[in-house]
């Protein structure tokens, strides 16, 4: 038996502080690590969003859809950074003594003057990766709107309909759901404001693709169909097809970021972001599959056409992936399956809907994100898994009416917070779409829209060379 | 000298304790998260596959070839959740005492049921992960089979044999190869069980690459050439460059989750997925300069044509990311280099093979994935360096033909396993392509080949509006 | 109080031992990780590259322009493997007593021999990564050139000036501007060497953008215009919008490896990632809608033509892009906009010269990535954040002339680093397009020029199947 020195007892302590130390930091910065990753991931929906979108109109108006779709990146990225991350997140956390409340961001943010982002590195890149994967959230929630007003809005208008979005609708509803002060967040420990268990949205069925959907479905009411749409429907189908996978697949991929990311750190979640990831392939897949089926067999009343329909299944996919999304780490797999289904269905219907309402949503914005992102947010309140619930640290766990251990309060919050964010977006939009309508700046003359957006405004066709290549073909054929 | 105090002895073991503890969850969160990029990066190439496979055909079946690369991601997901992982892999890893077998792994597993995917996340997804990451894997097994019986294939069929394949033929190989239990693994320690040395096919030029391409062998004999390839071939060339190019990067991208990723794990592999990224670049990058100069520059009769081919080069580069994937992390760069050129001149030789035997393969399926992936499986057993091979975990390293300390096992190993891969793989491929064919389900009607898929089947052309441009332009002209 | 065992002290020292080793290897290896994904990211934008030049170019010379992309990529790779890296960096760290000079790197290293990229692996992949690494970045370097000498060079010189790009006039300047050992490197601790504070090009705005753009512009001035370039320019417009855009946000895609993973660590480096990231997303987006504006609103004397031109949107998107990534570690939010802009003006306005001098630059990589490029090397001695300057590890920090604490000399360093890095791309530039000229050798004959070269010289049209289209088109119409 020996006792240790003073200085042998200091050097131990002070290795192990080293130590704790170095792996507290570690962890953060894996997290930085992972939400680098995530955030690119996402980024990439942006290119799925723009090549869907030109790929399911007509050649005339490409180049039109595709400009319109890198400035909502871009615009969405400028005033995210001056106006909307401040009105989502209390980005100074409470820092400068400031309150948070339950409606609304603490405003524009001094981010804006750079004394947030840690300048010190406390944080290991925390505060800026945020704000980098939020806005990544923000342009796909600007953008699905784009999809229902092509081929007929004005550039003028979409710049600003997509900076209201992205300034003021869609950072509020983060607020509400996402920020722990939210009063439908399922963060919130304050059970005085949260609404029963409060919303479970975990990336965004909810948040992003209704808030888009919805937003999309005013825009394509208020802006009314296309000239000729409803008399001459064979001309209105998309123009590539491989553009409409390529962005199939690019959202897909993108989704890998979207859902496991949003654990927004992978120390002590790693499992939920792994699960995340397994429910996300398998409701993606369901709804491509279903959506094939539903297409080809369903009879015609119930808008099926006997056609193995490839738009369709791309629309049916991507509507398994909104729907699983609200749920992707809270569900078991088979629920994720059974999601995927449901979803495409509701994508199917609420598309024969909009045909017989005669609302002219070029790219089923409304259907997909809208229609199956209702169905995904409610979905939570049937599936949800007790112990998964815990696991992502909300404040008042509850399975779905469904699993074993409900209270039935989930489906509450969950169908509660839908209408409310249904009423928010839709009056919001009314507004601003109804105003761009009423001071003419909305649509395009109908001479332009005839001879197509590319030649009137933009200098020519989207594919200025076929006739280069028609020429050589008809010499050598 | 001073003793310290049982309390302060205590709150030293601890933190101690609590920092190993902690330091065992960060290696197993990173590892996960490792496992999510490499999922992530290798499921876009199921969007490289679409988009190589929709550029090498005829313009009139696009629509048709992107909706089975679709399907086949989906219909991978649900039966590979539901059967092929369980008969891939053991996974509930004898925690219920099931005891693995050599042949095949335990069999449809209550994954299915929701039991395994770890609950308590003792595993910080690993569980999860390992499934999302080896579906992506199977996903292109399956599709490598599409781009051989292009054009003609019913849509029935192909989700027929889809399944089959990710649920049957492909799961058995992994089994064998990769699963620790498989009489053909380099990781089985049963030398009873064992041939040899095992099989080294670090990311798949046997199990994944040579599994797709040799059933895909099969599948185009079976299915017989299109109606008129032998006699008019100038008017079967691919319709689309670009779409080509996109899927050969996105592939070459995707490579690099597959590659790099097949270490399973960062933590203590991460020099071995470190040095699998470089020899999976110059693979590549030697195929692709060996491809350009041989068709250029061999003469007529060995299949030169004087042209620069970029269909050819960019097959040759596949090739050489095919060869180079088996031995990816046990070999030197220069090594690399090697084989890309002979995987480049395989893929040639093989190519031209086919067109002599007339066996119509539209997208060179099986002389990129079949014959180069032969062609590098065996390589393992020429060029690997022990040192590198002991850094894997095998359970008895040895050295390549060439290198210093071989005992000649691996290459026996090597050999062994390719001949029994093979075997497996055509005999269930001429079962499953011959029934389609017998039961008249495989080829869809010659009017419908000749009018193409996409008119017959998908309601229209993959370019629906390309009248309107070709209009705008004789008027502009 | 109790004295604890010799064996009690033993086993906590070695506990403790084994956790600080097991952290050591755990940081490492979530390096080479972090660089793992950054080199994919990074190596995506070669698809970038390859889909922004064909669909800027006519159909006529498709195939031609994707196989110089798809080879600069392969041809990149060995040649970076055999010679440049061992010029850019001192591959062996010193460890064989190799003494670094400040002009070059130690030269062709036994890298090529496999005796460097550690075996032992004692450095977790690091060896390895870096090569990958800095490949992807070379890669980018002599891709940059192929769109100023699009349609009209010939393949052969078009893979020696790659070679030589990618073997010597890339890696000098690297070895100068990034390797400690460099004159004009900002981590240089040599004062005797280092001009000023060196200078701080945290990704390449100098060392690959300028030299990329430079060279662009010695090789389209040496090769001269296109046949009809200046007397019908309404036929020189892209052929396809859709590939621009996919181009456009695959670069922007990838600048999320290019940027943040310059860092080349994220352990102690997680920060200023973070905060590159931000400042990319800002300067693309401040890129974009500045370029939108400046093309429709100046007067047509200055360049301005009413329209909302989608090409000029994407090039000053990435102008802002290149202007942003000298700076991005060690600005503000805030600046980078500024940068944004004001490289959207540089762009345009070289852009305008070019036109004006009657050099052709078919995808105005000169303007895009040798003037913007200028611009943000220059803007670094303008807006560094001194407390950021430190954060990335310089020896002598500064900042920005615009900002608190400066002494002006990183102004001084960033200019003058610059026109050494411009006389040197320059001179080496005119050497080698000159020789490639005086040979004979560099530019297609006429006759191929006007057929176009897919028909001269691989076979055929990028899209042989159009004919197809159209045909079934005049059918249905």
């Amino acid at each position: 038996m020996a006792s240790i020195t003073q200085a042998e007892y200091d050097s131990l302590i002070s290795r192990l502080a080293a130590v704790e130390e170095e792996n507290a930091a570690t962890l953060l910065e894996v997290d930085t690590f992972f939400l680098l990753w995530a955030s690119a991931l996402i980024f990439m929906m942006q290119a799925g969003f723009a090549t869907l979108s030109a790929g399911s109109i007509r050649a005339k108006n490409v180049k039109n859809i595709l400009l319109k779709n890198v400035l909502d990146a871009c615009v969405g990225a400028i005033v995210w950074y001056c106006v909307g991350y401040g009105l989502a997140y209390d980005a100074d956390n409470g820092v400068n003594g400031h309150k948070a409340i339950g409606f609304i961001g603490s405003g524009p943010t001094n981010f804006a003057l750079s004394s947030v982002g840690d300048h010190s590195g406390q944080d290991k890149g925390k505060t800026w990766i945020m704000w980098q994967f939020q806005y990544a959230f923000a342009a796909s929630a600007a953008t699905i709107v784009s999809g229902a007003v092509a081929e007929r809005c004005q550039l003028g208008a979409y710049l600003i309909y997509t900076a209201v979005i992205t300034g003021l609708v869609y950072p509020v509803v983060v607020h509400w759901v996402w920020d722990p002060a939210g009063f439908l967040s399922a963060f919130n420990s304050d059970d005085s404001v949260r609404i029963y268990t409060g919303c479970t949205d975990f990336a965004g069925s909810c948040v992003v693709h209704m808030v888009g959907g919805w937003a999309a479905l005013v825009a394509a009411w208020v802006l009314g169909p296309r000239i000729g749409r409803w008399e001459r429907p064979e001309l209105f189908e998309g123009h590539s097809t491989p553009l409409v996978i390529i962005g199939t697949f690019l959202l897909w991929f993108g989704w890998y970021g979207f859902n496991p990311g949003s654990t927004l750190m992978i120390h002590g979640q790693a499992n939920v972001a792994a699960r995340a990831t397994v429910t996300t392939t398998l409701g993606a897949a369901a709804g491509g599959i279903s959506g094939l089926f539903i297409k080809r067999h369903l009879p015609e009343w119930a808008g099926g056409t006997g056609l193995y329909d490839i738009a369709h299944t791309c629309n049916s996919l991507l509507a398994g992936l909104v729907g699983v999304t609200a749920g992707c780490s809270v569900i078991y797999p088979w629920a994720a399956i059974v999601i995927g289904f449901f979803a495409a269905l509701a994508y199917h219907f609420a598309s024969c809907l909009m045909r017989r309402l005669r609302i002219d949503d070029p790219l089923d914005a409304f259907a997909v994100h809208g229609a199956s992102g209702l169905l995904g947010t409610i979905m939570v309140g049937v599936f949800a898994v007790k112990e998964y619930h815990t696991a992502i640290g909300v404040v008042k766990p509850d399975a779905g009416i469904f699993m074993p251990g409900t209270t039935g309060e989930i489906l509450a919050a969950q169908v509660v917070s839908a209408i409310i964010v249904i009423i928010w977006v839709v009056c919001c939009s009314l507004i601003l779409f109804g105003t761009l309508k009423a001071l003419g700046i909305f649509r395009v003359p109908a001479e332009y829209e005839v001879a197509g957006l590319d030649v009137s405004k933009h200098g020519g066709s989207a594919y200025s060379s076929e006739a280069n290549v028609a020429l050589q073909f008809s010499q050598k054929v």
